[in-house]
């Protein structure tokens, strides 16, 4: 075994090196990094239970900031938050008497949410609106939009679609808009930074 | 110092490395991969705060997926999360007027837990069960099976019990639910890959 | 090149490696060490969103209970959470009808802050504040100043600021309170290990 004299550390420590013992360290090492886990990827992944106007505003400030940032943005959107998604110009036929119910009950789209507090038949969630429009913070509209723009990435939960009856077709146009299950939410969302549910 | 030609990296470039250059190199690995912050287990911890019918449904659907994705699952019930376990067919002795009063006015378990929306008197929570039975969707009941079955973690949270007065043997039987501190859950949650509060 | 006989491995094999082959390795480990993203800091980061007494409370318990077990706590205060930063004793001039109106109608503080459930007309709200001073739990006067003491950081919410018309000069005296947009709060948030939204 060749033996070798070198100086190794910041104390510039003389010690005996041979080629043998260096490889026992690179195994180690090895070892070690494979046992390294991955880091996160640079995503956050939200779900949109709520369909609260207050709640869904508050996902798409936090989804497009993040993009702003860099970052890439998944929003699930499941339960309440799925009629936020209907386009109330589009009609669906074909509904049993139980997703006509629901059809008629929930809110038609964006416009038709309320403030998750002092909504005050109305009053609360028209005033909170003009006084967005006046302090110049995006719209739900505008949110949308501009999220499109962003490519913030839009799940709809498909047992949610199922379980209220909605179709596809009275949906809104978004881009690359999917229907999942909540596995492919999931996967999307144990790989991210960060994860909300609003 | 013995030095040898060596070719290393993609451009088989010629260098002189000695095993004293080499040594130097794994004493920076070494430090390197010790100052590498282990990633997060694959686990997803869930703080169970609601008691809404929908959400906590939404909690179990989540922690089952995830079991059912090969990660682990920790459910972390607290305030309004703690009465849903409890067993509608048990009771509770040693009460004082307090804990008789909140045993009284809290939920009696997950029967009796309702929609955060909709419930119009009880008549959109029935609704939403018959539906979910129509289109398949596991009741709370079967979601509870399903859990321990498949190996869901279920802490509550003591501060709660003692809170509202609850005593253990007015809970379900769940197979190694333990009672909790916060700093046990966020023990847990902290080396999760991702985590909720619902 | 220079051979040597050199044993590696638990199974002490014989092995010939000259010092090119080990730079090689090394090499390849130096590529996989800097592949490695850095995990996430030691630290929960919360966006309080609601401003319901059982919720802020919870958020408060986590923040702290987090502090206690050596992790950093970040709350960022935003939409209804804004209010119940809000110092009852304080006054502010200036404000426009809205902002006054705003400021009538929201709650003035963490002492009128009600329950999300069983408010009860504020009974209910009343019947939690007494019991938890009978279980010695921390009230929320205590939280914040424990939350103080213990550094855990407040981030105040730029653009709820704006929409309510609050004012700097109505909020508590909290060391190093800062005011902030989403992009900071996300900047902290998502280098944490826990991530909520309350």
């Amino acid at each position: 075994m060749g033996e070798i004299m070198v100086q190794i550390g910041e104390e510039l420590r003389k010690e005996t090196m041979t080629v043998g013992d260096l490889a026992k360290q690179v195994e180690e090492l090895k070892r070690q990094v494979e046992n390294v886990k991955p880091g996160a990827e640079d995503r956050i992944s939200i779900v949109v239970f709520s369909g609260d106007l207050d709640k869904v505003l508050a996902a798409f400030i936090i989804a497009t900031g993040a993009v702003a940032m860099g970052m890439e943005a998944v929003m699930f959107f499941t339960f309440w938050g799925t009629p936020v998604l209907r386009d109330s110009k589009k009609k669906a036929g074909g509904k049993d008497l139980m997703g006509k119910m629901f059809g008629f009950m929930l809110p038609k789209g964006r416009d038709a949410i309320k403030l998750s507090k002092m909504n005050m038949a109305g009053m609360g969630t028209a005033m909170m609106k003009s006084l967005m429009k006046k302090k110049n913070v995006a719209s739900l509209d505008e949110m949308l939009d501009m999220a499109a723009e962003l490519g913030v990435k839009i799940y709809v939960c498909e047992m949610s679609m199922s379980l209220m009856g909605f179709k596809k077709e009275e949906l809104i146009d978004y881009p690359n808009l999917e229907y999942v299950g909540v596995a492919t939410f999931l996967e999307q969302a144990k790989n991210s930074k960060v994860q909300l549910f609003i």
